[in-house]
């Protein structure tokens, strides 16, 4: 319906969203993933609308292998999931005991993780985030103090903050588990989308006799409509997952899976990655400029590809009057203090800002943030 | 791969299912969920491969119109999962709690629903399930001792003993679970495939006060593969239940959503329940007719739809014994006491037996049901 525009429209300031991080539209290949989903559905009569098999809830065996051979792992260690933060939930599940019911995260990490410890019984706790990783003197601290169930580490262009764990800091890390007998969660979603920079290895790649789970998704590479998530586990942590989801959920629909190893083996998925790369480069470039132009002494890392810049400024406002100062000048943030177990503030006078590079033109980026800058220093 | 057969191969007896419940392939539509799919994905540049729009958490708006007309309800109560024991988990999640921690299940009911409350917190008490329903004298006075989160039951053609609860009880049912505060869930997966005796009404109907959340499914009548299923509840329950899920899992696959929808607009979904019951009837009347003649006084209830039949059977053999020995036969069996809370017998010297009839030829039915038969009388 047309609407009936008033004779002098008043002017509200264009929006600009430092929240949700949704992949621009460009970033996503709905044409060729139309077709893919239209040759799985073509006959013979498709087995994509029936309940898996029921050998198959540890995922689609064509993805599993896809996976597998992208890790270097067996099938056998692959499970799929509905995205990368439902498997989670289930490893929450599994691993968080009465007796173990310490999570140690990064902080501040993603805030849906650590609402997930808390609603599946774990204790958070924060162990802070440098521009290198966590502090490790305070992480092997908090490990002997016991009772620890998992260590969630986001290691590759960390959401919120961008920061890459170092290859030292990694390896120290991964030590410290493997001594105090505790497994690692890492989570791996942006960790193709490097613009700069050697590549780090995985936890899983390191040998140091510490458990690992890898997760890592289709959302930020190919389609996160798809919802398509994986765990790259030990084969039999691999079952206790899909008996677990068989108990709650079954699978993942087949026809999504079907889609996705179908992306794998058209190469769809390396090819898409070169776009969003391609496509971030120029965002991730300027954001970078006018971050170090305007909170050159706030900003936690310099990210190496990703998503995400995270500050961490001095203010005179609390959280709520900056957000609200902030929304009223069009700007939208997402309350910093998600980031944090317990809402905690990351200290008195301090409030933590993550802002989403990838889904803003960097014009828009570059006016959100002057816009914070005259907020928080006036 | 050509196998070498032996020149005289052993013949194994053929193997007969009484156990996973997986629709028979012709009662999926699957050249018509193709054709749909095929339109959903058609441009103009399909947004099913994106993120769920942040307002479309609670489902997509036109699938939860459809299900919201079905139930004369609002879509403002429709919330959509991935099939719909997810939806159990979530809400086992949210009304589980350390003050209201029992869950009031009929006994036998369905083994992963047991599991599910248990995995939340809860502890499950199973009230005996008579051929028309709960006895209402044990419901109430397990009520009165307090503590119940929830009243979970499969009122038509029950999972997994077929018994449809009757009006009389469902009024008696409903009066208790308002006297007493208590939230009623009514799990509705068969409720279309009645083939005899006439629909009650809902709970959701009876309006006696009581807190009802009604789930449904099209794992049943189009397609499991989907795995979309729904809950119908008060507009700020289904709220919660979105945020909930927004924090697990985000939505279901777009892609699903969208061509429920479609199964909705074109009819399809009232077809294929026509065309279900049509493949069902012959079976369910073949496996009537051979319980009546093997195991009269067994048998739980005559179901007046759905896909099981119970049988409680006095049995020299223990459980184990029982599914060993109809495993030598060709006869794979899900062990009865699966069904029931803690995995208890039912009674000293009684198994209880699920027997789903719509997966197989009515010759095999009565086949197994005859091997059955002979193992137990002998």
């Amino acid at each position: 319906m047309a609407s009936l525009a008033p004779a002098i429209a008043p002017r509200s300031p264009a929006t600009i969203q430092f929240s949700r991080g949704v992949p621009p539209p460009e970033a996503i290949p709905a044409q060729e993933l139309a077709a893919i989903a239209r040759s799985v559905v073509t006959p013979p009569a498709p087995r994509v609308f029936q309940y898996a098999p029921s050998d198959g809830f540890l995922g689609d065996a064509v993805l599993r292998e896809a996976v597998a051979a992208r890790h270097a792992a067996d099938a056998s260690q692959v499970f799929i999931g509905n995205g990368s933060l439902q498997i989670l939930d289930l490893i929450a599940t599994l691993l968080i005991g009465a007796d173990r019911d310490v999570v140690i995260v990064e902080r501040p990490s993603y805030d849906r993780a650590i609402r997930i410890f808390g609603r599946r019984g774990g204790e958070t706790v924060g162990i802070p985030l440098h521009h290198d990783g966590v502090d490790v003197e305070a992480l092997e601290a908090q490990l002997r103090k016991g009772r620890t169930a998992l260590i969630y580490l986001i290691p590759d262009f960390q959401n919120p903050t961008g920061v890459t764990t170092s290859l030292a800091k990694r390896l120290r890390i991964s030590a410290l588990a493997a001594e105090y007998n505790v497994t690692v969660i890492e989570d791996t979603p942006y960790r193709q989308l490097r613009l700069t920079g050697a590549e780090q290895p995985l936890f899983s790649e390191l040998r140091s006799g510490a458990r690992v789970i890898t997760l890592g998704s289709l959302s930020k590479t190919v389609s996160p409509g798809l919802r398509i998530g994986y765990a790259i586990a030990e084969a039999r942590f691999a079952r206790q997952l899909a008996d677990l989801a068989t108990d709650i959920y079954l699978s993942p629909a087949p026809l999504c899976q079907s889609i996705a190893a179908e992306c794998f083996s058209r190469g769809l998925v390396e090819r898409n990655i070169d776009v969003t790369r391609d496509l971030l480069r120029p965002k991730w470039s300027a954001a970078i400029a006018c971050v170090q132009a305007q909170f050159a002494d706030s900003c936690i890392a310099v990210p190496e590809g990703g998503f995400f810049l995270g500050l961490m400024v001095r203010s005179r406002l609390t959280e709520r009057e900056l957000i609200a100062a902030a929304a009223s000048e069009g700007v939208v943030l997402t309350p910093g203090s998600a980031f944090f177990p317990r809402n905690e503030q990351p200290a008195a006078g301090t409030v933590f800002l993550r802002l989403p590079f990838h889904a803003l033109q960097h014009q828009e980026f570059e006016t959100g943030l002057t816009i914070l800058h005259q907020i928080i220093r006036s």
